[in-house]
């Protein structure tokens, strides 16, 4: 079943974007009178009826509402080093919304090789993953902010930093955390975090975890963190 | 550490491709009498010293060799259907090369968008990955077989077929095999596997499973299974 998305909506009358409104009525010729499914990525999905086709903002009456058939009982934030190849973040981005995430954080580390991220793409990906996975929470996506910074944010959950320095007491990310709990996993750039900030985080009350033996890239292990998560809670 | 390939070994001779001997000498500058790190593929992971600096076959003397620094005590096979989009196929590739898999195996199924892969492109992603994550197995990529021929594969691993198909009594991936185990794991099309298709492997053997409620990508199903066999391991 197809998802759309909307978040725009008010009482009964849900008013879709330019872009969905569109891809509905273009690319996808439905009409007046037809209906569909839509979330409005707060874990709300609705039904509808299309009123009226606008291709520039189809207006669309609620039938009646759902749950999110796709609840999560954790809460996963991952702050990630932006890449190089922003493609590779991009493709993690995808696969965190697909597998289950509540917010993105872009963290610049000392050996960040870049310190932005393509904002209006990586909004774009999430949308999509999040319709095409059947999921109705948009996950958040954060300004990028400093790693020293991220890790002084007051938290009430697990907290981990993955590193491959094994001068530190790391234990498996599989050991790190229970199931249902809520989990904050910090990923570093290509060139691992460098020793102080493992400290540092340790300090703040990060735990310093391995995910393997495998040298990863920090994509795959973004990945690899979220599967984690999410296969804990299977 | 920069670990190269080669796969032409003799004794103590190592002939390395014109394509890493062109990406040593001319990218990386280096001359006779350096040292470096490579494997062949095969588990081993070798040093020598370049004796003659021909950019179209560079010749290594090896001084010593070493064992597999990230050895596995399992064999993972993954059967994976082809995807329209060639490129999702080939992220998935390089992600299972990262995280450890000894056999990759293209399966035309019902529902299958495509019946082919890039091969050439698919072999140079695996040659990459495998250095750059730093293991000394190259994992095989096999030709294209039919879902139907590959079940009947006599097997004694313990062999799983994910779907999302709710009418069969699945259990979470997670639980379906044990650490170190050999595990082999079908992966189907977008469109999921035909009922007939998981009946006849669950006949064949066959353990059908589920990877969470999420509706994820062919290529993310891939991943996640990959990343479920790994971090049971680490």
């Amino acid at each position: 079943m197809q998802i759309f998305y909307c978040e725009d909506i008010s009482g009964k009358k849900a008013l879709f974007s330019r872009e969905e409104s569109g891809h509905c009525l273009r690319v996808l010729r439905m009409r007046r009178g037809d209906t569909l499914t839509f979330t409005d990525g707060k874990g709300n999905l609705y039904n509808g009826v299309i009123d009226t086709d606008d291709p520039k903002g189809m207006s669309v009456t609620i039938t009646s509402s759902k749950n999110d058939p796709t609840p999560r009982n954790y809460r996963l934030n991952v702050a990630i080093s932006p890449l190089k190849n922003e493609e590779r973040l991009e493709w993690f981005i995808e696969k965190a919304v697909e597998t289950g995430i509540d917010v993105i954080t872009p963290v610049i580390c000392s050996r960040s090789e870049k310190k932005s991220i393509r904002r209006k793409r990586a909004e774009g990906i999430m949308i999509s993953a999040m319709k095409q996975s059947g999921r109705c929470i948009l996950p958040g996506l954060e300004e990028p902010e400093s790693a020293e910074e991220f890790i002084r944010r007051p938290a009430k959950e697990k907290r981990l930093i993955a590193t491959c320095d094994s001068s530190f007491d790391r234990i498996a990310i599989t050991e790190a955390f229970n199931r249902g709990e809520d989990v904050t996993i910090l990923i570093g750039p290509e060139g691992d975090f460098t020793p102080a900030e493992v400290q540092a985080a340790i300090s703040a009350g990060y735990v310093p975890v391995h995910i393997g033996t495998g040298r990863l890239r920090t994509e795959t292990a973004g990945i690899a963190a979220c599967c984690s998560v999410y296969l804990a809670n299977i």
